[in-house]
């Protein structure tokens, strides 16, 4: 496995491994890797004859109030789970390389990034479109790899890569989670033993939320003030939203029919956790 | 010459041509072609071993009150100029394919599309850049080739592909100007006689703003008075700017010193023109 910074290196690479027939699949990662991302590197190894994973903590998808400057990062332990799964290439690229002066071009959408985590984050999407292009641009794979947890970001992603014509093939996988339910995220290092406790309650509500559903709820209201009463009653939980929507268009629902995307965004203490569960009627 | 409709049938050229070691040009476009459009044709005959034109009326770059359902319009005309000049594949994309149903996704650029005509037109940039890079991203291009007629955008396009890593190279070439110096536009149809006669007062103006340079005048508000004065002179002209900028931030100047793009448009009836010229002090 090559380690590289630099876009000239990825294109080295990249001249040095495409003669042959294979495909290439991307894992964009922003490090401080945990088994979600590792779900997505066995599936791209798996799928493909090549693998990249890039790390980049990308401060364009950051606001001012946010947790860039603290969020985790360990590149000499990334790289160890990385290479024993695996990929071929670890690009984790610079800021100054890849946000030069006079930088000023940016991917945004219209409609799926309203709601959700866009009312909270207002750059969020904008930020995270644009290095997800910048890298699809840089290292051209054929398919990448992002999970399920971040539900809203994978619909506008794969709407993106549809309208822009971007052909790379997206693959959302599911979320893989703790033994309590936790979803993996970054993230959760923030918590505190009392506060890793309590959070087990995101996915506790999504599930209680699915039986009521089976038990033949259908409004997005009654949906949702059960799963917000439940959280609520956890005391170190801060609810942010819940909302029922449409899976592709991210839009709000009234009334369950068919699909529809339960998605929740809490904070315990500085960690903002965003979770979410795919409700079908039966 | 081929003349296709559709995405799969770029693809499936693409493929047909892309066995060998040549290189491709792209040539955009709004079709209703002109000289100036010709020479950037010429130039990637010249230097590329295949050249793609593309001709598509951007519905997405004209803003409500702008001339969309007027723009003119000649798909026979076009493609026979294209073929006896040498294009190997007519690009006329669909609004239904390249707009789908739900598209949402934008390119905007900060900075660079805020002044000359991003003030007047506010979606403008925005809708010229999308269009650009889904052109990108479905002929996959070497080369691409913009005239300098359209300054600001030769310079907006010039930076999305720097910021957006496409590996796209951008070649600006000259303004082609008809006999009495007034700048080819597809626009200049829309001109009566006497409209048509009256704009030539547009690079008047601007030679003598580069004459007023070689005689020693620097300053913006001078050099911009003097040329909106002159245009000022000929009752059928309004203009809605004059501007001296920076070549490549499009950022006003105060000053010139070195270079500076000296940026004009105007109205003749119903055709807004524009034009512009690289001011260089000695």
């Amino acid at each position: 496995m090559q380690v590289v910074h630099s876009k000239a290196e990825v294109l080295a690479w990249l001249q040095s491994v495409r003669a042959g027939n294979g495909t290439l699949g991307l894992v964009p990662t922003m490090g401080a890797l945990h088994a979600g991302h590792m779900s997505l590197v066995a599936a791209s190894v798996a799928e493909n004859t090549h693998t990249v994973m890039s790390l980049f903590v990308n401060p364009a998808q950051f606001g001012p109030e946010e947790d860039l400057d603290n969020y985790p990062s360990d590149l000499e332990g990334d790289c160890r789970k990385a290479e024993a799964a695996g990929v071929d290439l670890v690009y984790a690229g610079t800021v100054d390389e890849l946000y030069p002066t006079g930088y000023a071009t940016y991917v945004i959408q219209e409609q799926l990034t309203d709601g959700l985590c866009g009312t909270d984050r207002p750059i969020h999407f904008r930020g995270m479109l644009t290095i997800v292009l910048k890298l699809f641009n840089i290292v051209r794979p054929d398919i990448a790899y992002f999970g399920q947890k971040d539900a809203q970001q994978a619909a506008v992603v794969t709407r993106m890569a549809r309208d822009l014509d971007i052909g790379v093939t997206i693959c959302v996988l599911p979320i893989v989670r703790e033994p309590d339910g936790l979803a993996m995220s970054s993230r959760n290092a923030y918590l505190s033993p009392a506060e890793r406790a309590a959070a087990a309650v995101l996915y506790q509500a999504l599930q209680e939320a699915e039986a009521a559903v089976a038990g033949g709820m259908r409004s997005a209201g009654e949906i949702t003030r059960r799963v917000r009463g439940r959280i609520e009653s956890e005391p170190l939980a801060e609810v942010d939203y819940v909302e029922l929507v449409d899976c592709d268009e991210i839009s709000p629902l009234a009334e369950l029919t068919g699909r529809g995307l339960l998605a929740v965004a809490a904070r315990f203490g500085k960690a903002r956790l965003i979770d979410n569960i795919v409700l079908r009627t039966p």
